[in-house]
């Protein structure tokens, strides 16, 4: 059973303002509970049914820093941040806070609020194998449940810095390839082995300070009616296309 | 001002049920219902704000089939299904049923779950100018209010097909590129002019019997850690590739 007091806490980590206080964050789900208890990550309390516990016992018991509390599907309910709640929520601790990039790949996003496109653009990181996704501090945070649930264990691969932009174009070394409508076409760009995708807000795109440090504009050639592509399959389509090879 | 029966009417095209039994759905915010507007659909009710009203006066007098509804902000978040409620609902007429495509560049999706992921698969189609999306039964309607918005207006220009996958790849005379894990490398497959890009449900991928039908098996090439691409961005990767040059 879960007390009033720890459904408080796990509670009040759906909020950013508790999630730093306390320097953990929230990963729920089945499969997402399973990738963090299988790695090194540092857990503070996994709240779990029984059933899943049971099932799961090897992987809890590889971390005995962690406190175990068993809950019922509607004490999850009631602490979970997503529509679905799951069988197992875990409070994990922050992983230090990583450098900014200085070679390969990575992801920069500027002002991007949705918590969906950024776990998608965390999975694509992961997937394409780049070591970090930077983010300006105005963009959604990396550790809200929706984010963490959309990059699917991506956290525990990817290193994640909140950076301001300009500071971190200007200063860098890497090609930068800006993500814009009327830039050069995205198929006569060469990738290479190294650079920063720089993506744009869902619906402003990118401030237009940060297009003109940019070494490259690139654009998806349109060949239909619509006005623009959602900010992840942007970003998925440019990744493959300059870092996928 | 919206009477109860009419709140309650708006309200039920929430449900896929109703919005079959009236024929109707919704397409919410300012600049779907503008983009909804300039086209040549019929809309049954525009129900906004005043000062929206005001603002698109020019607009809504272009559809005098419409019935108008000013409606105050708590209204209209009464009757919204998103999560953000916007100045302005339309309920729009069901197109007329579109047939299969028979040439050009489409997306097929198997059991594919997530609203967001069909809408932003619809715009995917829409900015790569394909004519179609045809969706397995089994998936989410194309006229959930979150899919519509999604979209971005896609609706209006990708005829949208509900039907059985392996009757369609089964008669059709297009090449299939079925997107699984375990195929050649997508950057090895070359495009051409036509052809059905087929993606399957979000957790599971496809069904093996769509797989054994396709054409072609295309993977995009893993490089790091994670386990699989969101269904939207991999359907844009393997889009951009094949049918964007």
């Amino acid at each position: 059973m879960l007390s009033s007091a720890q459904s408080k806490y796990i509670r009040s980590l759906t909020q950013q303002k508790y999630r730093k206080q306390y320097n953990v964050f929230l990963a729920e789900g089945d499969k997402i509970a399973k990738e963090w208890l299988i790695s090194a990550a540092k857990i503070q309390m996994i709240i779990a049914t029984q059933d899943w516990a049971d099932l799961n016992s090897l992987h809890i018991k590889a971390h005995p820093e962690a406190e175990l509390c068993i809950a019922t599907p509607q004490e999850l309910e009631k602490v979970s941040a997503l529509q679905t709640p799951h069988k197992a929520v875990l409070v994990a601790n922050m992983p230090a806070e990583s450098s900014l990039p200085g070679s390969g790949w990575c992801i920069a996003v500027a002002h991007l609020q949705d918590p969906g496109n950024m776990g998608s653009i965390i999975r694509i990181a992961d997937w394409f194998g780049m070591s970090h996704v930077i983010a300006s501090p105005d963009s959604v945070d990396f550790y809200n449940p929706k984010v963490v649930q959309a990059a699917m264990g991506g956290h525990l691969r990817v290193q994640l810095v909140s950076a301001e932009l300009k500071e971190f174009i200007t200063g860098t070394s890497l090609p930068v390839y800006a993500a814009t409508l009327g830039g050069s076409s995205l198929y006569d760009v060469s990738g290479g082995k190294e650079g920063i995708i720089l993506i744009g807000n869902e619906s402003k795109g990118l401030p237009e300070e940060l297009v003109a440090l940019a070494t490259y504009r690139v654009t998806i050639p349109r060949k239909g009616g619509a006005e623009s592509l959602n900010a992840a399959v942007s970003a998925g389509i440019i990744a493959a296309t300059l870092a996928g090879r």
